[in-house]
């Protein structure tokens, strides 16, 4: 048993709103596996190796619950555009490009490369819909040491010149890419409609059987933006709400994530709730796009499960640090937005959503819970000035706020140590 | 004459909402000074050393029109408190370290430094209410090259415990600040009420005194939070609205800048645009704090002058381009706030805000027009992935929203050379 501790300041979020802070404290892992937090190291513990990071800080590593891999190339351009023109004139065209597999190992590498290096060691990732794209991606977030999902996108309708599919191409490249795909131990697909206006009943009827078949999760979008919102409801008379555009072909229930939710009402948060569906908050995304911002702090108080997604490229932050903030400045937003009702959320909220909320979609026990794989980063943030002593709480907050290059100093995945730096 | 040119893609901001693209261009200064831009090198500057930023991008310089430079030290903190209570427990416990003069010198330095390296060359900024820091303060920013005007605080009422003036002695100790700012060649004093609950009917009568027997510029708040709007009412029952407070004292006209005009309606506004009053549009730190979103739109339809200001440490980014992309956003969330019914900023116009509306405080021409001292940096964007080859506004934009440190590779402020990425 290779037992190592990590030595620092220990802070994770067991529970929504709580921090548990740990100072000069120890956190043991055997095998990649958490044994424990302790102030002092156990008896049992003597003589094992301790990496000592007195002085730095060492939290949870992020979970990106909604980012679109291909549009990484196009993170921060097209920003004027609302939701539906922004798709046809930026993402996808954008997203056409990655027929070209050269171009995709080129682009895929350095957004994996960026993702553990800024401490993101699980996502939920849209691809786009070429298959032989999408295993290179998976192969390059492998590589790298970032777990997760990963799902070749599904788009028979109402795509663009170069990028869509037909209903039976779509049905059979998904198939070989699920058969090509089996060998990532850390990557694994999702299945992926991009958003009820991309496919036909047929594809989303396919996409269903397949999930239940293979018990395999789902990830999509939800009631993003009015417009869209309206057009789904002309293309599903049959439904009173988005979700249940969903809902019918089996594409709703605990293994789902759904992005944005930002026009969910209460019938549709109470549909998500019962089904245990993960909301993905993606704040910036929704401000950018002038989508609106999502009700979060209703979503939490009715019992759906929310966590963060960056969403590139109509996000433009891919580091969750700043997509904490990002969640906890929309919540302040909508709080001035909703007659100053809402109460917005606290950073050990938005913490909580940014890392224990998106690991437990993955199975995993919040904070540091022992049993769990390591997911974990170290943060140096001794160089920045300080007007007092501060607390760990405050030092977490400042961390949050105030992106820090270079900073992040390790990061482990899965208990793998991915990186270091130089 | 020493010329020189700078050869890159040089972008500008003459117009509110135009930029002007040069590809591939030159830009000619001689002894500092602005003498045009050229597609091609004009025969009478044949010879002259060309600094070959080719593939890059030459940006204007930013100015940011309002911050708090001892709360550089709480940067990312107590962010989930409000406007009043902030201040009680953060920002006035903080600058009352600045007695320390040794404190202020390390903080001040670091400071300098962080400005210079992200192209912010002209400030409007806060001091705390110390004398000797404050000096400290325009030495340490006249050293790193950074330039404009820096105000010691006076306070004299609801202040905190080790921070408040009496009233002679604040009176007092801004004329021993003047006297010994003199010599400073590139930051100059202005005059700095912080806020109308701070300062007494005396020290504003006096502080108005001096502004116009020293012809001097002055900086304070304005109607930042609803909170802070109220109790200003209360102190001053013959006003019936802010404004008046500061222009009943002479604190109002042409050379002054009020910093959020978040509650400020049309006649506070109307107040602003006859007087040509420059308002300081801090988007992030509105909302971290809960305070609103500044009608940004409405201001500049009504021809109030609108500049941009980081406002450390209410906001919590310190870089101006975060500082840009947090106006476009803001203005995104009054678009949804006001039933969808203002124009959000475009790129173009933000970056305008950003750095020539600023600049104008300071009684520069926008862009870079001809006769102006040089305030420039230089951009290497070379190293992310593009979807398509970009316009340079795209790369404008992308440079905006995507933070890449490292890539500012040179600055200029005030004709000089300040700044050369190592």
């Amino acid at each position: 048993m290779a037992a190592i501790a990590l030595k620092g300041t220990i802070v994770s979020a067991p529970v929504l709103g709580q921090l548990e802070v740990l100072e000069d404290g120890y956190l043991v892992t055997e095998d990649g596996v958490v044994a424990g937090t302790f102030p002092v190291l156990p008896e049992r513990y003597a003589g094992i190796p301790v990496e000592d990071w007195s002085g730095r800080l060492i939290l949870q590593s992020f979970a990106d619950l909604h980012l679109h891999a291909p549009q990484y190339s196009m993170l921060g351009m097209g920003m004027d555009l609302p939701l539906l023109d922004w798709l046809d004139t930026y993402a996808f065209p954008t997203e056409a490009r990655f027929a070209d597999t050269d171009y995709a190992r080129a682009v895929y590498r350095q957004l994996a490369r960026e993702l553990v290096e800024n401490g993101t060691t699980r996502v939920c990732m849209f691809s786009s819909l070429h298959t032989d794209a999408t295993l290179i991606l998976m192969d390059e977030l492998e590589r790298a040491g970032v777990t997760g999902y990963v799902g070749k996108v599904n788009m028979d309708r109402n795509g663009a010149p170069g990028l869509q599919e037909d209903t039976e191409g779509s049905m059979r490249e998904t198939l070989r890419w699920l058969d090509a795909c089996q060998d990532f131990p850390h990557i694994r697909p999702i299945l992926t409609p991009r958003f009820t206006p991309s496919c036909t009943d047929a594809l989303m009827a396919f996409l269903g059987r397949l999930a239940a078949e293979r018990d395999l999760p789902i990830q999509s979008h939800l009631s993003e933006n009015q417009a869209e919102v309206d057009w789904v409801r002309q293309l599903h008379p049959d439904c009173s709400q988005y979700w249940e555009t969903y809902a019918k072909f089996g594409l709703w229930g605990r293994r789902t994530v759904m992005a944005h939710c930002v026009w969910s009402d209460a019938r549709e948060r109470q549909a998500m709730a019962e089904a245990g569906v993960t909301a993905v908050h993606c704040a910036d995304s929704n401000q950018n796009l002038c989508s609106g911002v999502a009700p979060v702090r209703a979503l939490l108080q009715e019992g759906v499960r929310v966590a963060l997604g960056s969403d590139i490229a109509g996000g433009d932050h891919l580091h969750m640090f700043d997509v904490v903030a990002a969640s906890i400045r929309a919540s302040k937003a909508r709080r001035i937005l909703d007659g100053w009702t809402p109460a917005f959320l606290t950073v050990a909220e938005a913490w909580y959503l940014g890392t224990s909320a998106g690991a437990a979609f993955f199975g995993a026990a919040p904070g540091f819970a022992p049993g769990s794989r390591l997911h974990a980063l170290v943060l140096d943030d001794r160089t920045l000035p300080c007007p007092h002593p501060l607390t760990a709480r405050e030092r977490l907050e400042r961390a949050i706020y105030r992106r820090q290059p270079g900073a992040i100093r390790a990061v482990w995945s899965d208990g793998r140590n991915v990186y270091r730096a130089g």
